[in-house]
């Protein structure tokens, strides 16, 4: 890994900087998709599946029997897994559910706000070599807590024109209603503007390569949400000599395998532990199936050495990491002072990989500096929040002539008039 | 007003259509802007108000002089109106803040969620021919109890190169930080890119024109959040024999002022009802100075007169209404089954322009249907949700051999040996 020792706060912004990709040269070919789905709907669809995916299908909607085959293809102990990683999500997501506020803002002036659910979602969930059904129960999950009545779900049929077993498996343990078999610019055209067969959606969640991410941002052109911007997954990691060199290796390791761009940096106070963590990753990686892929990623990641913990934490607020590991004696002050970051595990005993699964956080979260704006994902993403008010005519009558005022300041005699008529109807 | 009598539900998309506009034609301006903003900074940002706005400004920042001296220019009754409304706005908006969501999902897994403030962010304020000083309202009053540390605002200057001693009272007495002269694309630019003067933002909230709108959803491409996609204003009535014609019609037109191409819908199940409101308007219609504004807009709304109140609901839901008036006798069936809305008005006492200047609720809301999936600015929309987590070693113990076999189901290694080496430690 690249080390730096006390760098300069002008030097941060290099040092912290994130592969940038541009995804122009993307536009025109997910317009094209678009205006094709838009047209010919579910023919367009099974073109451009035949094109990209090399798969003809006869059938995009996956069936209950194809459902049902599915369960009994995932093993027991995997099965166990995943009902445990669902009680603690689901738990954890229930708990962020709000009451509806309500105020007497005035005498007669009732206020309230309430969340209801967004009817209709889609889930996106890549294909590739594994089948990624965390996903799935990171967002299917407080899809059906937060009562969304419409929760489908596209995923890219393998070779054989099928989906994983616990793609399957995993999906109806959590409630989603719908399950296809399209992938791609097309699904999420597909999810945009509906056709015959997919159900025209409000809101697409998921992650996915270039061509989704670029689809997405495109189908929030046509109206649609999404759940935030996409970049590539990484983790921050703060620690000291409380730390154990051999777990943050691993965690370090458990970032750097996801792909040879990975984001992987490490800030510590003690040049002693960087050693240490040095040598624990040379000898892990020996070890590790996905080797090449993680050395790459581990070549130009960074070790900053810094004197101070004040300076620590202003480099990782600038930064804002996705995940955000905090191994320190002192780790209050960073947990209290941290400004920017998605989810933070704390302590020697809290890997990455447990929120990734299982803890009942969830794993969808801002990337590329986005924690500085973006939640994650939670209940919320899957409610929108209405405001109510009714007025008595002691109300009207406490806040009419503020109101009468304000329009007029700004030029607005007809909402005006809407309160005077009333403030004059009840001096009659 | 076009009336429509138990119109079919395959007529309903056509008659609840909104009048769509592409802005594609503006990108390459806005790209130019931007693309110069980022190259120049402070240059660029003068060259395009000179360019724009026909104004030369020597220093874009208002002072504190100005502001001060704005203060004494403001009536004392409209100043005591604006505190009313600030008052309300800070109760509504202080009632929405949410606890910290702690939960134990395992024994040993402890898990939480916070809420904690964007660091930056930047309101855009119109100019034109009134001053907007109730959107100031809306949104530094939420983004300054969020605890957002940076609240900057921008707004285009007058002929003299000045902004209007309300914007300027009002912004103050809510807390902005930092107000600048300057308006447009080139505002946006500045506030997504920083410059010399105008620091760079994290979220840039507030309505705008065609330029704003494109510029703001450049912004996105750049990893700046915004409020929500902007849209043409629009109102929706729900009225039966015990709403009050005449407010209804003040309603309508209150609505209608707004522009030639303002959105207004009367849905009834009474053709009593609607013959006297078409008549009240045509009296208030003439007092208007606003006249032929509204008059253009009232000319191509509608009046749909249905059978019964479950189709009223359907047609509703199906529209998504920003400013949604129910006064009906069974108000709570419409309130309780509406799952599209912005911001409720109920009863006769309750006109839209409460909710827009002072009741407490916020009116930046989503428009064009948006209300399907976006919440009305709320305090949330100047936060984001961080989660934390936190295992003891028995929590480890407990949730380890889930998360092994999940991440190895995916094919994923290192994340399964994060977990597996703290296991064998705690073994040992």
């Amino acid at each position: 890994m690249k080390r730096y020792v006390n760098p300069k706060p002008s030097e941060w912004a290099k040092i912290l900087s994130r592969p940038t990709q541009s995804f122009e040269a993307i536009e025109p070919v997910v317009r094209e998709v678009f205006g094709k789905v838009e047209s010919e709907g579910d023919t367009a669809l099974k073109a451009y599946t035949q094109k990209f995916d090399g798969v003809n299908p006869t059938d995009f909607r996956v069936s209950e029997k194809e459902i049902a085959e599915a369960t009994g293809r995932v093993s027991e102990g995997l099965k166990s897994a995943i009902k445990t990683a669902r009680d603690n999500i689901t738990k954890f997501h229930e708990a962020q559910r709000t009451n509806k506020v309500i105020l007497e803002t005035m005498p007669g002036v009732q206020c309230w706000q309430e969340k209801r659910p967004i009817q209709k979602v889609g889930l996106y969930i890549p294909g590739g070599s594994a089948p990624l059904f965390s996903t799935i129960l990171m967002l299917a999950i407080p899809a059906k807590l937060a009562g969304c009545k419409e929760i489908i779900l596209c995923s890219p049929p393998d070779e054989e024109g099928k989906l994983n077993p616990v793609i399957l498996y995993t999906a109806q343990l959590c409630g989603v209603t719908k399950i296809f078999k399209i992938g791609g610019i097309q699904a999420i055209a597909g999810m945009t503007l509906g056709t015959e067969t997919i159900p025209k959606v409000f809101k697409i969640f998921g992650p996915g390569n270039q061509y989704v991410t670029v689809a997405k941002q495109w189908a929030t052109k046509m109206g649609i949400a999404i759940d935030m911007p996409a970049g590539p997954s990484e983790l921050l990691v703060v620690a000291d000599d409380t730390a154990n060199p051999a777990f943050v290796a691993s965690d370090l390791l458990s970032q750097a395998e996801h792909g040879a761009d990975s984001q992987v940096v490490l800030i510590s106070t003690s040049g002693a532990l960087l050693d240490k963590v040095e040598k624990e990753l040379e000898n892990q990686l020996a070890a590790l199936p996905r080797q090449e892929i993680a050395r790459q990623a581990i070549a130009h990641s960074r070790m900053i050495l810094v004197d101070n913990d004040n300076t620590a934490l202003e480099i990782i607020n600038e930064y804002g990491p996705e995940h955000y590991i905090v191994c320190v004696e002192n780790e209050d002050f960073y947990i209290q002072n941290t400004a920017n970051a998605g989810s933070v595990f704390i302590g020697n005993y809290t890997p990455e990989s447990v929120g990734d699964y299982a803890s009942g956080t969830n794993h969808t979260l801002p990337t590329n500096g986005y924690a500085k704006q973006y939640s994650g994902v939670n209940l919320d993403s899957f409610m929108k929040s209405m405001t109510f008010q009714k007025l008595s005519k002691k109300g009207i009558q406490n806040i009419g002539k503020s109101v009468e005022l304000m329009a007029a300041a700004e030029g607005l005699q007809a909402h005006k008039n809407a309160v005077t008529l009333r403030l004059n109807e009840l001096k009659g």
